[in-house]
């Protein structure tokens, strides 16, 4: 069987000792002036996402680069999304995009060859989706990660406190978010992988573990993709409640590790590189001691 | 008071006498070779979408990129629906993105950044969003479409039928999709126009008449979106029920006047065009009947 997204994971996630996903939240008011001035210059966009994946490539399972914080920059941000992922790939460092993308039939198809098809699409590892419009906006990206290699992620319990609004409600005395698990279940049989983890992710935000411990009891195989640790405050022990022996999906940290506050004040690379550097490694061990 | 996209939104429908939204879907497959060729060159796409626009100006009352379609071109794509956005906006055409974005926080106001704000940003009259995050999602849209006399299109009954998947379920008696309905109410009030239209707009299926009058009852100041009329098979009057006297929404139309049996057997650019106007008029006169 040819290695699928749930088998690199799986081995990055074996090399690198932790289920440690590198979010890249390239936010325009918080790169360093080291890189020139982000909100006016695409360049300082482009080289501070360069530096990170220098730092974490190897040392991470994963990179998610978040496509709202490269879209506002226009046709030049998503360019540099989509040449990042590319970088990342070469590297060996498997990337989930974060697109929370969602529509119905061919468009849905558009939206799967956009993110996951070779170029001129991402050819991303794994692409984030919104399970809103149902199983059948789903299909389309389910066939092409088939197809290729790939994964998806889809939303069924996120991390901020409105996830109460439409996730929580009541429907017939379980909440919402257990019946979009159930109907990820066929896609959890169907999208196998070497590694004996599905390539279906289900995004089952960190604030919330015991709702990721019911999560992981309707799907048993699928991988998690769990948002909030670090910055948004989830410990690492919360965080991995929906893991297996740290397997079984990636724990991700976005601004911990990409602003702490020693490479916010470094004044030359060599420090902010270091500073990065410390931020990874123990964003790790906490994650591999959990 | 300064027009708003309500307001826009009203005057233009009042203009083309018939509330018109003209999807622009380029399907590679079906840009005709008078074109070039759409599956390997983007310019083929360039002058295909800019035909379409010289035809639809003036004569409907929203141009609706969808981005699904933009987006497999790669960022040459994107950037050609951007360019687009801004040629129909020159010409006074109220462009709504189909964009179908949802996230949350910081990554909300990227996204609310990238389609709402001024260049790079797509300054679009409205965007399309996807509930499923909870309200807190939408805040920073509605904030940046306050500010910027924009509007908001969140999907609350789609037109598929895996629609029923997720926006079915029942919650205390009453399909989840009224309670999207009901949680918008808030933001349609503060979403005022001088026009009497909230500039919140809902995505209701043409394809669910009786679904459209229940969202009707619960939002009585909403715009309406309404998908799946003419080539997706819904009646004039099934794709009007929500509207009230042909204002309060748009209907969208996008195969059935991209791509009608005599455009794609147009041997020349003339008859292309009279094909396209054909199609523009019968869809107008459908609609200002109904």
């Amino acid at each position: 069987m040819t290695a699928t997204f749930a088998d690199r994971l799986t081995a990055a996630t074996q090399a690198c000792g932790a289920p440690l996903c590198v979010g890249l939240d390239p936010l325009p008011d918080r790169i360093p002036a080291l890189f020139g001035n982000a909100r006016s210059d695409v360049r300082a966009v482009v080289d501070f996402c360069e530096a990170i994946l220098d730092r974490a490539a190897g040392k991470c399972a994963a990179l998610k680069p978040q496509l709202g914080f490269f879209e506002p920059y226009g046709p030049e941000g998503y360019a540099l999304a989509r040449d990042i992922t590319a970088a990342a790939r070469t590297r060996g460092v498997p990337v989930i995009l974060d697109a929370k993308r969602g529509d119905i039939g061919t468009t849905a198809e558009g939206y799967a060859r956009a993110t996951l098809g070779p170029a001129p699409g991402f050819d991303a590892d794994c692409v984030t989706l919104n399970p809103y419009l149902g199983l059948d906006s789903l299909t389309p990206f389910i066939d092409a990660a088939i197809a290729g290699g790939k994964g998806i992620a889809v939303l069924v319990r996120t991390s901020n406190p409105g996830a109460r609004d439409i996730q929580d409600l009541d429907v017939d005395g379980a909440p919402l978010w257990t019946r979009v698990a159930e109907m990820l279940r066929p896609a959890m049989n169907a999208m196998t992988s070497a590694s004996g983890w599905s390539n279906l992710m289900v995004v089952a935000g960190a604030t919330w573990p015991e709702e990721a411990r019911r999560i992981r009891a309707i799907l048993p195989k699928a991988l998690f993709l769990v948002p909030g640790y670090g910055a948004q405050g989830a410990s690492a022990a919360d965080a991995m409640a929906g893991l297996k022996d740290g397997f079984g999906g990636v724990v991700s940290a976005s601004r911990s590790i990409l602003y702490p506050p020693a490479a916010q004040a470094a004044g030359a690379l060599a420090a902010w590189r270091a500073a990065i550097d410390d931020a990874i490694a123990a964003a790790r061990a906490e994650l591999s001691g959990a």
